[in-house]
């Protein structure tokens, strides 16, 4: 563990052309701190990122005395851990302590670039918004995530930030995920659709109805109303819908996909004739297997508070973190948080989206 | 077609005991009339159902007259067509010989058991609604569609109905799927879940937050609020939602397999060697895509009217329409109607569920 003396030292404030320097929750997540160390170090290495590990500092360091890394990297002490099942602002308030609060508070106080998490979703949001602060003109950030299509990708947002939205709500989701998926993605001018039950602009509910009055309006690429099976063929780079919805839409996929494997897995793993011929093709599914995988992408940026902070499924193992990781630092070097100030900023374009 | 006059005719009101005669829409989905009329004859011969064909009899007669089939059939008169992008409100006051309301009026004079249609599924709501009229104690009727599961079937409802629900909707459709569940699958106390994003009682919407509570003091068999995951893998024999979540579902699930479907095809299919080996594994492949096939069931039942109403999807072909009459055979022997008028008439039952 020499690579932990290598940095300068996380009381240094960063300054711009500064490597990209990301605070991992290291006890954050089903798998903490193994995984996480593991992944976070493998994609520091690749993606050239600067790690502050936070979390209990005699436990991380056993760990990473079993990883062989060549990755820069800072341990900060942080004892106290925010449990999955937690009130999230009163665990902020007792646990000043906690490795996630440490995180948010390097992010804000210019430390590092970004934060990653795999621990509680809603700990991490709340932390996020009350330590990093919203984006002035965003009253509710949300997550993105990227799905798998025929095509390529797309982008979700929200999938489970805010259950009960509002027009405002789903018209930021809309313009903060077209500037995510534009900076990230490199997709030029995203074809934002809105998720809903029929294609015709009178088809949806209440909420969706007046959403696609108000993107019909906008600055964006709005291509109108989009339902499940043009959404996975790809028909938009952006999708928009309240928090409770995608996050159902999320689960959805995950629950379908494992269904469809664990009925082939039974109907054809089964017969050794057919296992035999399944042997035969493994470099084709495992590729087939990789390109469907919804947790390929592995982290989903929280977007509209003051900082990069990505939060990854509480399941993730080392590849999904390490995945996380190239988010944080594409986020970083392509300036997501400076281009959405920029177009809040614009009168013009703010007052389309109210 | 000299099947056509074996019927005692339609104009003589139905008694129990009678073989069930359906009322087929011949002139309602993408596949109209050939599609519909050879399902229909298929599934008539095979579930023991007698048909009466409504829709533009001479085209009607033409069709048939290519059918070979021994099916029990009558043909009514009705030239007009309610199209998809109609307001079936409108629709059903200016075409009252549409091939729609006479189905509903069969069934409301008697003279049918059932109704089938993969026409407009608005129009075939608003027609139940106003001809058929709703069972007492509902406030609105509900879709209920059937998806296959790792270890089964699971029967979720509302699919799109209603979009914007109360949670006194929600509750008559878990006890209209509840019983549905019983007496068309055979599942004795079925599991009714209700579908949220976290297992917990707080997690979710308001208006899930609000039906968990009602649920619970319920004397349906819910087991809690129910996630993606758990829904494809057989966790409930029952799923509840709103119209607008249960359509995204639906339609996710159906955009997800066909996304793998396709894939795949890109992936194995191009590569000859692979391709050897998929033929190899045909008789299995296609046992496996039945299994997961969503479409399969074919026909969601509305639940709700007094009149057992079947709606298919608009893409319908023959297979699924006969999957379709064979749901309004089962659901007529069954009783599901009776049932859930008895059910609502328990004061103490219907208490509870508002």
């Amino acid at each position: 563990m020499k690579a932990a003396h290598q940095m300068p030292g996380a009381s240094e404030v960063l300054t711009t052309g500064d490597q990209v320097t990301v605070a991992m929750d290291a006890m954050g997540g089903d798998y903490a701190p193994r995984e996480i160390l593991k992944g976070a170090c493998e994609g520091a290495v690749r993606w050239g990122a600067r790690l502050i590990l936070v979390g209990d500092e005699p436990v991380i360091r056993r760990y990473l005395r079993r990883i062989r890394t060549t990755a820069s990297i800072e341990v900060v002490h942080a004892p106290e851990r925010i449990e999955m099942g937690e009130n999230p602002a009163a665990a902020i308030r007792r646990k000043r302590d906690s490795s996630l609060v440490r995180c948010a508070e390097l992010v804000r106080d210019g430390r590092a670039h970004a934060m990653v998490s795999a621990g509680s979703t809603g700990a991490t949001m709340a932390v996020a918004s009350l330590i990093l602060k919203r984006v002035a003109g965003i009253d509710r950030p949300g997550i993105a995530t990227v799905m798998p299509t025929i095509s390529g990708q797309v982008v979700v947002v929200d999938v489970g930030a805010n259950v009960d939205c509002s027009v405002q709500n789903l018209m930021q989701f809309a313009t903060m995920g077209s500037i995510y998926c534009q900076d990230v993605m490199g997709v030029k001018s995203p074809r934002v659709g809105l998720l809903s039950i029929g294609a015709e602009p009178t088809k949806g509910n209440e909420l969706t109805k007046a959403v696609h009055k108000a993107l019909s309006e906008s600055d964006l690429n709005f291509i109108g109303n989009i339902e499940g099976g043009p959404l996975f063929e790809g028909a938009a780079d952006v999708v928009v819908c309240d928090g409770f919805v995608g996050n159902v839409v999320l689960k959805v996929a995950e629950g379908v996909a494992k269904m469809i494997q664990e009925i082939a897995q039974r109907k054809l793993w089964a017969n050794p004739w057919y296992k035999l011929m399944l042997l035969g093709m493994a470099p084709g599914l495992k590729q087939f297997k990789k390109e469907v995988d919804c947790e390929e992408v592995g982290g989903a940026p929280l977007l509209g508070v003051n900082g990069i902070c990505i939060v990854c499924h509480g399941n993730s193992r080392a590849k999904s973190i390490s995945s996380a990781l190239r988010l944080a630092v594409r986020a970083h070097n392509n300036d997501v948080l400076g281009h959405i100030g920029r177009i809040l900023e614009q009168p013009a374009l703010h007052a389309a989206h109210v």
